[in-house]
C-alpha cells in the first residue's frame, strides 16, 4: 500500500526534473502529457507534429523572438512563463501586428521543482489566453544541475500587419511630440529589489502586461503614428536613443514630465540608478505628429495599462541622434546609453 | 603606443563574453555591429526593428521552434551553430514545407571565448546559406558564469506548405514502405565519443545536414508521401514509436537492413547503446505506399545525403502502436522507446 504520493502536485512519478525528461524516451514523453498538454493544448498542438500548420490571414507577416533568463524566476507581480508571452506579444504589437501565433522553447535545468515548472506553464497558459495568441509549437530540452539556471524560455511570435501602417524607428519626424505610456521603472526595479541579498521593504510590482489591445485601439485611432516601441532592456534611455539614431533626429524630453513612482525613484536612488535606464515590461514609447498626440493620449488613458500617460517630449532636427533631458532644475544632460550591465538578467 | 591587440581576433576590446554585452547598452551595440552583423546581416536584420516583416507567398505556413543546447558545441562534423540551422531547416522540410525564414535567440555564458562565439556565428551564416534560409530576426542575452553552459541557441521557422500534400505522423497506413535514408546513429555517437572522459580512437562524425533540398526532391517525384520525420532526439526508434502510434498501425523493421557505420556499431557496443536510440541529424524516416518506394529510393540515393537510401521495413494492421523488428539472429523484439536518458544534451 502507498501511504504518500511521490510528489506534491500529483502529476508525475518524480518531484524534480530530471534528465531523462529531455531525452526523447518514455519520460520526455510523460512530461508532455502531464504536465505541459494539459495547460497548453490546443488544435496545433494536439496533432504532435514537428511543425505548426497555419492559414495566416492576408497581409505582410511580422515574426519576432525572443529568450528570457530572467532571474528570480517568480518575481513581484509575475513570473518568467508570463513575461516570455507579453514580451513577444508586445514586439508583435509595436510593428503594427496583430500577434497570432507564438512558439515555445524551454530549457529547463535538472532538479528545477515540477510544481514551479508547472505553475511557470499555467502562466504561459493563462498570459496567451489573455492576449489572444495561441502556442502553437514548442520544444523542451533539459541540461545538468548548474548547467542553467532553473528555465529559460524562449518564445517566438508571428502576426499580421495591419494594412496601412508605416510604423518604424526610422520614421521620426521634428515637431514630433514622444508619449510614454506610464511610469518607468517598475520591472526592472521589481526584479532588482527581489533578489537574494537585497531585502528592501517595497512594494514595488512588475509591469509585466500584454500590450496588444491597447496598441490596436492607438493605432485604429491614428494610424499615422510614426513609431511605437516597447522600451524594455536599456529602459527609456536605450529606446530613446535607438530612435534618435535610426531616424537622424534629436530628441528632448523634460524630467519633470517623466512619470516615476515614489518606490521605484527611492529604490533607485539607493542603488545609483538612472529610473530612465530601467527595463519595463508593459510601457509604450510612441512617436507622433503633434497634432495627433491629444487623440494617441486619451485612447491611451482609456485603458488599465496607459491611464498615466503622459508627453515626456518631442523630436527636433538639432542635435541628431542624440538625446536630451531638461532636468528638473532646469539644466540640461544628455541621456547616452550606459556602457554596460547594471541590471543584469532582468528579462 | 599600444604593443598587442587587446583580443587575437581585432573584433573586440574584450576576449570574452562580458554580462555588459548583454544589458543593452552600448557593449550590446558593440557585440550585435562587430560580431554578429558582419556575418549575418541582410536586409532584415539591417533595420535593427524588434520584429521583420515578411512578404509570404501564398500558401500555409509552417512554423516550428527548437532550442539546442549540445554539448561540446564543437564535435566531430559540426558545432552548435550550423546544428541550430539544419535541426530547424529539416524539422520544417519534413512537413512538407520550403524553409524560408529563420529566427536566431543565442543565450551567453559570461566568459564565453569571443572568438568561438565569431565562430558559431559563421557557422549559422554559412548553413543558412547554403540551406537557402534568411536569419530574419534575432536576440542575444548574457548570463553569468556558471548560469549556463556556454551558449544554447534557439531558432525558430517559418516556411510555406507545398500545395497538395498531407504529410503527417497519423497517415500511416499498412503496405507502407519504411525508408531510411542513410546510416544511423553517427551524430550521437560523435558527441558521445567527443566528449571529456571518452577518449574513443574513433573517424565518428555527425550527419548534421539541411535535407531541405533532398526532401524537395522526394516530394516533387511523389507527392503522395504518407509521412517524414527526421529521426533526431530519441532515434529512429523514437520516430517509429511516434508514427506506429499516431497512426494506430503496426511497424516491422529488419535489423540486417538498417545501415549503421562500423565505427559507431563499435562505440555503441562497447557503450551499450542501441544505434536505434541513437540521434540523427541529417538523417529522414519517410512511409509511402510500397509501389512508390522505388521511387523515392532513387531519388534519394541521387543526393549526397541519400546514397545509403534502404527500405527498412514496413507498416502493418497487427500490433497497432508497436515497433517489432526481427533480429539478425531471426528472432523478433519489441523496439520500445527507452526509458529515460541514455544521452543527455545530443542536439
Amino acid at each position: 500500500m502507498r501511504t504518500a504520493p511521490v510528489c506534491p502536485s500529483p502529476i508525475m512519478q518524480h518531484e524534480t526534473v530530471q534528465m531523462a525528461h529531455g531525452a526523447g524516451g518514455r519520460l520526455s514523453q510523460t512530461l508532455m502529457q502531464r504536465l505541459f498538454m494539459p495547460h497548453l493544448h490546443n488544435a496545433f498542438l494536439d496533432l504532435l507534429d514537428d511543425q505548426a500548420k497555419l492559414d495566416l490571414p492576408a497581409g505582410r507577416t511580422a515574426f519576432t523572438t525572443d529568450t528570457y533568463v530572467v532571474s528570480p524566476v517568480f518575481f513581484p507581480g509575475g513570473n518568467i512563463g508570463e513575461l516570455a508571452v507579453n514580451g513577444t506579444v508586445n514586439d508583435l504589437a509595436v510593428g503594427g501586428a496583430m500577434p497570432m501565433y507564438l512558439s515555445a522553447g524551454f530549457v529547463l535545468e535538472e532538479g528545477l521543482s515540477l510544481v514551479e515548472l508547472e505553475t511557470i506553464v499555467k502562466s504561459v497558459a493563462e498570459a496567451a489566453r489573455q492576449a489572444g495568441v495561441v502556442i502553437v509549437t514548442g520544444d523542451t530540452k533539459v541540461v545538468g544541475k548548474g548547467q542553467c539556471d532553473k528555465i529559460f524560455i524562449n518564445t517566438s511570435g508571428v502576426g499580421i500587419i495591419r494594412e496601412g501602417l508605416n510604423l518604424s524607428c526610422r520614421n521620426l519626424k521634428p515637431g514630433d511630440s514622444i508619449i510614454l505610456s506610464g511610469t518607468v521603472g517598475d520591472h526592472g526595479m521589481a526584479i532588482m529589489t527581489s533578489r537574494k541579498g537585497l531585502s528592501f521593504q517595497s512594494h514595488i510590482t512588475s509591469d509585466c502586461a500584454a500590450l496588444n489591445s491597447m496598441i490596436a485601439a492607438v493605432l485604429d485611432a491614428v494610424p499615422a503614428v510614426h513609431a511605437m516601441r516597447d522600451p524594455t532592456r536599456g529602459g527609456v534611455a536605450a529606446t530613446l536613443n535607438e530612435l534618435a539614431v535610426s531616424s537622424s533626429v534629436g530628441i528632448e524630453i523634460k524630467e519633470t514630465s517623466i512619470p516615476v513612482k515614489p518606490d521605484v525613484r527611492g529604490a533607485c536612488e539607493l542603488l545609483g540608478i538612472d529610473p530612465l535606464h530601467v527595463a519595463n515590461e508593459g510601457k509604450l514609447v510612441i512617436s507622433v505628429d503633434a497634432k495627433n498626440a491629444g487623440t494617441v493620449l486619451e485612447v491611451l488613458r482609456s485603458f488599465e495599462y496607459g491611464r498615466d500617460a503622459v508627453i515626456i517630449g518631442s523630436v527636433v532636427s538639432d542635435h541628431a541622434g542624440m538625446v536630451v533631458m531638461e532636468t528638473a532644475f532646469g539644466s540640461r544632460r544628455i541621456i547616452d546609453l550606459p556602457l554596460g550591465e547594471q541590471l543584469p538578467r532582468i528579462c
